[in-house]
């Protein structure tokens, strides 16, 4: 069962369904066709305070625990799924900086944090799924650490203007630090045109000789391993609640049409046909919701999550693609035309079988959590 | 996340995990060649107390609540899904009895509850999916009601000794009434040769001219589609738990499996048709549970629960007959064997596609709860 | 197995697949991202002597039979599938003229049929499945017919010349008319914006008024249904070759690349996922490719192909689509790249499942089949 | 397009139908519950002529070509998947036999090849998808080779009398040998128990020192690989006619019950959701048949058909078991009855996903096919 909100989380989820219906919704079919957030947009997320949620009281925020930040993500997509993956992209970020992050680089970002992006960069060009294979390499320089490398395929990259960065300390030690835009040696590269999530750039950063004191080490030397993790685990609850929404808007869309629309004079909605449709997008909706809500609950009691996360993730990806395409079939003609949305939710589902892990990649982790017990 | 249970409950799930693994699960295999449970296994089951869970303390009762009586049943599937469903076909009829009930009814059957099983009788040889096709007739004779009538199809039917039925008491009228096997003019029929929970007896009863107060009326006149469909939803809760039950028996076997088969010197578990196998499984596990657990909480809380209990079963049957199909997979040659319990599993899963409303008649009651939304 | 081709029907299809390689399929991610061929490209098609292939002699064609333009179609459609949908559009229009036209009216047509595109006209915007309820009529006036009304969703709509459509000569009688774009009264209107198919033009005539002799009547008063279904049944046999030919460009991309993307020093091919991938794209291709060759074989031999050329369209869409997801995910984040051609392959398969009759449909067209054997 | 089948041909094939259609579809329940034949069934096939369809002439064939034979066993399949089986697993050998048999072999075993049935053993206990590592080894002692062995799995094992068997003659050699029952140190071992394809027997031979000449090597030494992979082909064949006569037998079915069972007072067949079902089965079935159908073609024109045959089995098997699945829900609780044939078939098509190589093994297959184009 859901989790019972408190009044002041009910506030916040009650501004958040506003704003996305009013502020972000009407704009999701631009967001898409243009392939960017309309000027103002993110000032106006900005404003609302959605950055800064978790963060503790002395830094702006309000302290919100893991499932109000997944509901909030959820409700976004509802609205619009590239402004909710560019939160879940942020969230994930500050979550590890929280958790990991020294008083001194705590003191520095989060201020801030509630006024502009954060991003986590793992990925490199060599691609590959062992994290050992990375070139990054952070090189202790007397007190301080120099990185080197090149990192791909970050969420809010290029948005973002503050770093965690995967980065090899030893031949098989890795580490996290953080670097941010104004630091000598940061550049931005270019930027990917996927075919979904259009409004969240996903871009790359280039570090040349960027230094850093050890304030900007996440955790402990050698602790890279377990923050990206940790990282990975977070943002799929995040992703879960993102797809969840995505099947949100497009249940309300079949569901809406399949009343107005006739064949004859019968609304659609009374054909086995579409009724199969419906079902299906709805069970596929609960179960995801069911599944991260599950893991953001662990999280929240400080019980192991990461299968739990995982499988959000791995099967809500995989589930919201089904659902969003039966939508568009409910839809027709009209369902595979570009002045709809729904073309637009299947790809928006689609980067989550790939993004942060493949879905044949997590499945084999859950097989070996599997085999583990 | 799941329930935190009380210390009397964990004590009797503790019990039910031990009896399951000591006197039912050893069983399993024998259960399904023989199409019976062997001799006093039943005996012991009522001895032990699983009958009577749910009833007050004042008959016998412990007054657990739905998500102890899933629990139950979910634990004792994972041994024998057989067990697991005539436990289903006594709780949802105890169910509506205590819901119900007169207090004379309950005076009268409640304290015999616990020694012997009851029954739900629905389903008549004319078929149809329209309750109002029914031909088992009450007619009001003084204050007494005569029923006559036929009802086939029901779970624990031969076993059970005392039944609701549904049975026209007008001809837009549907209303329910107990009867029991010691009563004048009830007789028993032919009992089903069905291809899976072939322990579980499904049969048939017949009702001539059998006469009963107005005691043994469940609620009033007129309110027979209401206590049916409270029936269908707590039947459907508590086979979601049948077949997460299920599902935890293939997962077991398909993981103990992988870890110790080999294909060369290499752990089959290691190969990724095998991961993703188990990591399916896993998650059509784990996405079951979270909907027939999330259903039984809202029972619990007093909230509607209707769609979700048809998720539970609509969603879990299809998913644990794949997942059972992935796990027969695992074990290749042996699974396709009857001296494994693979192929029965299957089987069992298969039932809940049908039994208690097809998944066809399913999904079209969740698209028009959807559409009434 | 295939047919085994004539010299001739040998030197066309070398013919076809050289300038498909040459001309068409350097262009194709080119007319996906611009939504229209690049400017010469139909010339180049027209000039090659691909729109009268199955014309006779007499009009400048080479009488090739329906296996050879299917071939044709598979080609062209491994280059670009929009180019390949265009030519389907037209072959299934000229063979109902080819079936059905007066002499005069092949007189008058068929001498340009190479030069020019046809489309046939169904769809109305009152939409529905029910051709009897379209609302363009051809009214006897005199020994003319004058034509009113509206058709949308025309294949070639825009770009084609001539257009047979299909109106009502009596409240329950359906007719077949030829009308093209210089005659007074005949109109464009606007051009559909899909997600898939995007270089093909989809589009809308009006006709107002539009008077043409008997001559331009297909078959007689009252054939306007079965007309249509002919179409319809070439039409399937032609998406069923555009199918296939989308599936051999996604398997020739995805087994390229498995073999060149390595994962640490391994090609991912010979990973087991991405085996299971290139295996089911493998036996998608081959059995929708035996479906329409099949169909188009039973025309050629005058056997009914109806059911057959039905199956190979309602089968090969939904494969169609899941394989080249299957090769979209071979490709990981590329594949989920505007930069790589499988997203618009998902999309242009896509377009199968709805045009020309939805999936549903067609199954309901299979199902009534075999229920009337 | 089907073959067009010879005067001949014909004649066989419809006295297939008429001799399955009386002798064998009357007792497919009987022989799904005894597991085995009735007692002078299998007699009745022999003196029918089944066996020796295609040995020469001289051998008292008739010498039909491998699409014939196929169409005989889907013909055979229609009525009972089990002799369908029995067929298959003596094809298959008698091919290799012909195809790799000394004059002096031929010469021994043809002439009773129409009385009696043939095997061929590959699998051994020790498992593995390694032919290198089976333990039955044939060591030369003078102008002999000693078999000493143990094969397991073998379709007909215990019925037939004469084996084919894999052995290595050397460290990386596999090379095959003929024996048969009367040879000294031949026994038989344990009969499997299957829970689908319940009358052909699946068995187990020893070789204990039995000594056989040259003659009884098939090819050369070191051949047994190549004729392996031969009889896999032919075995796939017409696994693929098997699973098409299932998908028949369960399609034949499913119409009739649509037709006659009526949901009120409308016939079952015109629900959406029984049509989807219908259409799904009939098209498995057909892509099923032409997979077959085109390999036998080509293997009847001497084109390599190996690929095209892995395929109607992986294919198939996983069709056929969905399409029998789909049928048993047409039928509902009756589908789920042992009285009913449909569970039987959807068992009898779910050994084709294990036997003669695991679906998992067939795609690998088919994909190094397709990567090394």
């Amino acid at each position: 069962m859901a989790k019972q909100w408190t009044p002041q989380e009910q506030m916040l989820l009650r501004m958040t369904s506003e704003f996305t219906a009013n502020e972000i919704a009407p704009l999701d079919l631009q967001i898409d066709h243009a392939g960017r957030y309309p000027d103002g947009l993110f000032e106006q997320v900005v404003a609302t305070g959605f950055l800064s949620l978790m963060l503790p009281n002395e830094f702006g925020g309000a302290g919100f625990g893991p499932e109000v930040t997944a509901e909030v993500v959820r409700r976004v997509a509802e609205g619009n799924a590239s402004m909710a993956a560019t939160l879940e992209g942020h969230y994930k970020t500050v979550y590890q900086m929280l958790k990991y992050g020294t008083p001194a680089l705590q003191a520095k970002y989060f201020p801030t944090a509630g006024q502009r992006i954060f991003g986590f960069g793992m990925t490199e060009p060599t691609g590959g799924s062992n994290p050992m294979s990375i070139r990054t390499t952070a090189v202790r320089q007397g007190s301080d650490w120099v990185l080197n490398g090149n990192k791909i395929m970050i969420t809010n990259g290029g948005l973002a203007e503050v770093y965690c960065v995967l980065a090899k300390t030893g031949p098989q030690e890795l580490s996290v630090f953080v670097v941010d835009q104004d630091m000598p040696g940061f550049a931005f590269g270019k930027r990917e045109n996927f075919i979904g999530l259009r409004g969240t750039p996903v871009g790359e950063i280039f570090m040349n000789d960027v230094r850093v004191s050890d304030d900007y080490l996440l955790g402990q030397v050698g602790q890279g391993g377990e923050i990206g993790d940790s990282a990975h685990d977070d943002a799929c609850i995040l992703m879960g609640a993102v797809l969840t929404g995505i099947m949100d808007h497009a249940l309300g869309l079949a569901t809406s049409y399949a009343k107005e629309r006739k064949a004859g004079s019968t609304p659609i909605g009374e054909l086995g046909s579409i009724q199969r449709k419906l079902a299906d997008i709805a069970m596929g909706r609960e179960t995801t919701r069911l599944l991260y809500q599950n893991a953001a609950a662990r999280h929240a009691a400080g019980q192991p999550y990461s299968e739990e996360a995982t499988m959000a993730k791995a099967y809500g990806s995989r589930t919201a693609v089904a659902a969003c395409d039966d939508a568009l079939q409910v839809f027709g003609g009209y369902g595979y035309s570009r002045d709809y949305p729904l073309a637009h939710l299947i790809a928006d589902a689609r980067a989550l079988e790939i993004a942060e892990g493949t879905v044949e990649k997590m499945r084999a982790a859950i097989a070996a959590e599997e085999l583990a017990k």
